[in-house]
């Protein structure tokens, strides 16, 4: 299974021309649209987002991973096995928390290239072919790296900022419910939100916090929308209250 | 043939994890995303939508409908069969219509639970995995229910209500056209609008209805956007003119 | 392998149900997503759009291109074989650019018909099989047409206008990056955008224009969005500045 996280967009041809790849590449491979809305041209907090979801897949996995403001640019290009599922995606920190939270990890630096490479779109050119040579049980051309390669130490290892806001008008932040105590308040948009453990456990309009159903703490208004009525959007801070 | 009815919204990694836990568990089963944005936490609206929709789909097709404001609550799920097709979701009154509609129907209130149940994603957690075993001939653990369990009786038989509204600004009513007279006039966003067979047989910028190409009475402007021009979103009254 | 190429929207019912047809009609054929937002209502500018697009594609794929303003009128149905690929939809000029950079075509116009063909939805009814035969080698029934057949003759062999706005707010044109000398400025905006191979190579805030990775010219502003900076959309006019 290949699944896709991407900061694409829904519309547009990317991710088709990628799935058109991969068909032709890895025939007969499920493909999952993960994230195709990934925080755009952020890959820190979208590292925090791959994270908490690549977890859920079993192992074996190939996540496809592109949030890739520096396309056409020198950043190298990964493949990494962490934990079982195979990672493929730029040298941004896309992993950094993956590669942190993993028991074992194997990371390579891609030389393969395709005979035609854009410059504006190596989703397709270059990471989709790499993924289906994973799929494939293949292993692209490239050079093993050590641990200290790529690092960001300065990241930490739970985001106190929204990292996602979905449909519903739920904010997911980047940290892990688990590293907060039961009693944990959070303060966002001024607010100050206290814990449930579903939306209905609360009044119509009230705001809660819950552990999500990828382990991340997030905001919510029983039947209402948190990032209106808390005013959050990607990138707005959040505060742990002690 | 796997049909996905939620209002989880295009974006986000609902619909993908899904389809993750279809492809584990129904691997080679063709899904298909039929509505990811039914009314919102409106299972009133969106029971209307599903049974003008679901019609349209071959005997065997399994319906996996989420429109489920009272996940993590005490409602029940459910899988009913009805006219050779399948649908599994929330007992909410999703499947009113359909089951009003129907010929026959087997009612099974699903008693199975997966090991690992999220108190908000039910559509992942259980409602996905019973579809799977559906789409393999399985049939999962439950317990058979009468035809009067879980009805809405004051609902209508159709419903005088805009219940979508498409990417073209055409609004839906919940209204099978074939019960309503052929010269019926519909009152909507206060204009009075008469019938066409199709957008072309009315003058650019004039509003018509006419029946879809689900049997549910549309309403639409040649060249324009009927949401714009008579101030039409879900929920919008809809009266017929006597 | 067949290519969607629709302005049906990413919402709603529509492409779900086109899927649902190919599944049942051509099973196991990949059935790609490359546009459900072309050019909306406007078979000119898609026509470019698709041309780029389409020829991306390897030989052997069907492209089932929908944007049929004039569904339920009396437009014909063509079915194009041009340079190894095979096109399905309506004759309203969307074919024009790839008949005319094709180096060989055969045209039909499509006389087979559905038993049930809705007014309203050819997409699902009529185009949908025909592409679903021509993926299982068969060829749908029809009388050849000669190359003078349904041309727009005055429309231009590169169109100056934008065709399609992106997730990120870059702006394609509809001029091939090959048709333009190396140093031409466009004015989009009112604004002169010079050349550059890639967004990196600019300083943030500043538009550029490159060779997308569809030919394309297309605009763009490193780390922002060209549709806000120059009030660019759909149709808005480019001029190649001498």
């Amino acid at each position: 299974m290949i699944a896709l996280f991407t900061d694409f967009g829904l519309a547009g041809p990317y991710t088709g021309q990628m799935k058109a790849v991969l068909a032709q590449l890895a025939p007969g491979c499920p493909v999952i649209d993960l994230f195709a809305d990934a925080p755009s041209r952020n890959p820190r907090a979208a590292a925090f987002l791959l994270a908490a979801y690549a977890a859920w897949f079993p192992a074996g996995t190939v996540l496809l991973a592109v949030v890739d403001p520096g396309v056409g640019g020198s950043r190298a290009a990964l493949f990494l096995e962490a934990d079982g599922r195979c990672y493929v995606g730029p040298d941004n920190g896309l992993f950094e928390i993956v590669r942190r939270r993993a028991k074992s990890e194997r990371l390579v630096e891609v030389t393969w290239r395709p005979e035609s490479l854009s410059a504006s779109f190596h989703g397709r050119d270059l990471f989709a072919p790499v993924a289906a040579m994973l799929a494939r049980g293949e292993k692209p051309a490239g050079e093993e790296r050590p641990a200290s390669f790529g690092r960001h130490p300065d990241w930490p290892d739970d985001l106190a900022e929204i990292v996602y806001v979905d449909h519903y008008g739920n904010a997911l932040t980047g940290i892990r419910a688990t590293s907060l105590p039961a009693e944990a308040v959070l303060i966002a948009g001024g607010e100050r939100v206290t814990r449930a453990r579903t939306f209905s456990a609360v009044p119509a309009g009230t705001p809660l916090w819950y552990e999500n159903s990828n382990g991340l703490a997030e905001i919510a208004v029983n039947l209402g929308r948190a990032d209106q009525a808390l005013r959050l959007a990607i990138g707005s801070a959040v505060e742990i209250a002690r």
